[in-house]
């Protein structure tokens, strides 16, 4: 199964069935797959459902001058499978809504199908239902769906001042990538990993299951917008502020050295990038120290600083305060438009 | 609450504490609404999930020439409501991706949005998380969330030779309403009813829980890609054909006198013209006669035909074989770009 699927050739039904046959059968959690009014779900018993969507739009979030379909679809689920992990939410599956143009060729939409899928088998998490329609330019979006134990979702809003905040992973290499793919830089050395990073993110998935199993974490939240943004969205929901020590913030393999040679600052990559994909969290003054914390979760964790009942985020560099200017990504913000790496964002 | 919605003053996150503040602190049975990565409902006990996508692109089904923005949030929701209400659900909650060009009007997403929760609340089903993101052109797309009591919901799937195949409401007014809008005719005589079907359908959310809770139906679907259309879907998933008589096929009140007057037969209309959302479904033979059925669900229901063993759908008119073209709306498909009501579709 996979390969071309021409929208023209196709039609809409044409599309559907094709999806419905590459998806499969509708497995148990799940009653009804694609092909109904609707998809039904068997909860599973003890369970709490978990629902997200996540928008791509063409030229805004990606362009296929940078990305190759299959990228994209791959990309597309995995953007929220990040927000199910960072609740600590099992995957059950998903709905699609594409919108795309008639014109769109064979090759795009079955290669971006074929990531996709590929995708929701790796994370079992298949495809159960949605839309197809023709639209002026690509838009894409899925909502997933996953279960945690009632009672049990990570939420952002549980952190308490003397929190520990930490992180996992390691920032600013997507937004690199996504600096060296808009500038048709893919070929430099030491391009490859920041490329992949931004073309393939790989949510830790396990790592916030491994979290709410442990009942660890008082509060998390995915990085998607940026450190800096999503720091900001944790703090607001839970009422509390925080210091952040910037020496600490964890940067990917390599990006200090290229960034050098690119003649900037690696630092604002990783606070205001964005789309790291990585989990936030906060955990209690008294639980394990980060190292064998790391070894039991099986992840690259590191703490960047502290939860304050003080309200706003205070930054530090080499022991002093320094100001850092929230730069992360938004929508329809004029300065946002663009993801300036080389921007002022410290000083 | 309510009133314009500046995306270029507001920005993304202004947007999504606006539509938080106008849709309230989330209810049971939801945990977590809008505000974290994802949200979170406690499944009520005994039920089974139901989930549904539907998108709406801007000048693909609609353009803001001839609908309202306040119509259109009311659309976006009441389409996704008729998917629930046809699977015998009842609505628990949405979510809302939304994609529109920075440079929309305060006054268009502002009552966009009050027409959305403007339905939320007349239906119960509230707004409990989404996405916003700047794209070329709207693209709308919501996923609503009911549930069933287990292993209850009516399918397409169930329908057996024999039954009666019975359809709610009355056909070919949302289509008329369209190529009304479409030729600037919303002001001549007689137009307005047609107008306010097209751009406020409301689905009979009851019938199809009452029918569910009755376990009268044997499969259902909703009406809205056409009677022809929205039939094959039915017949194709349960493996059977029908036998429909096209005199019986009911049709919205003055329709034929308008298309008369207007120079087109209104026949095509109800088979073809999709989103009547109504509700098409199928009856064993041996369940109470349709008269006294439609008082007792409340609802006008029509029996148009027969399930048949032999696969396909044979139209009778006048006693005799009737040719009726499969003209529903299918995305991609050249033929079926615009909806042409005057098209020939019988002979």
């Amino acid at each position: 199964v996979g390969g071309p699927l021409d929208p023209r050739e196709l039609g809409e039904l044409g599309i559907i069935a094709a999806l419905r046959r590459r998806a499969g059968r509708a497995r148990a959690p799940w009653r009804v797959g694609i092909g109904d009014d609707a998809a039904v779900l068997r909860v599973p018993a003890g369970s709490e459902l978990v629902l997200t969507s996540d928008v791509l739009a063409e030229d805004v979030h990606f362009r296929f001058r940078t990305t190759d379909p299959t990228s994209l679809g791959h990309k597309t689920l995995a953007v929220n499978l990040s927000d199910l992990g960072a609740m600590g939410a099992r995957p059950l599956g998903f709905l699609l809504c594409l919108g795309i143009p008639a014109s769109t060729s064979g090759e795009r939409l079955g290669g971006f199908i074929d990531g996709l899928l590929a995708e929701a088998r790796s994370s079992r998490c298949p495809l159960v239902g949605g839309d197809t329609v023709e639209a002026p330019a690509w838009v894409v979006s899925v909502t997933a769906c996953g279960e945690v134990p009632r009672g049990q979702a990570l939420l952002r809003r549980g952190a308490r001042p003397g929190d520990r905040l930490v992180v996992s992973g390691a920032l600013g290499g997507a937004a690199l990538g996504l600096w060296l793919l808009e500038r048709d830089l893919r070929e430099i050395s030491g391009a490859a990993p920041f490329i992949r990073r931004q073309l393939r993110p790989r949510p830790p998935h396990r790592l916030g299951r491994r979290l709410r199993e442990r009942g660890l974490a008082t509060a998390a939240i995915d990085l998607s917008d940026g450190l800096s943004r999503d720091l900001g969205h944790l703090l607001r929901e839970s009422g509390v502020g925080a210091e952040v020590d910037l020496e600490r913030v964890p940067l990917a393999a390599g990006l200090r050295a290229l960034c050098r040679s690119l003649g900037f600052e690696p630092l604002p990559l990783a606070l205001h990038g964005g789309e790291d994909y990585e989990i936030l969290f906060t955990l209690p003054k008294r639980a394990p120290p980060i190292e064998p914390l790391s070894r039991l979760l099986g992840a690259r964790l590191t703490e960047i600083g502290t939860v304050t009942a003080a309200r706003g985020v205070r930054y530090r560099l080499r022991g002093a305060q320094a100001r850092v200017t929230d730069a992360g990504f938004e929508h329809f913000a004029p300065r946002s438009r663009v993801k300036r790496p080389d921007s002022p964002a410290e000083k």
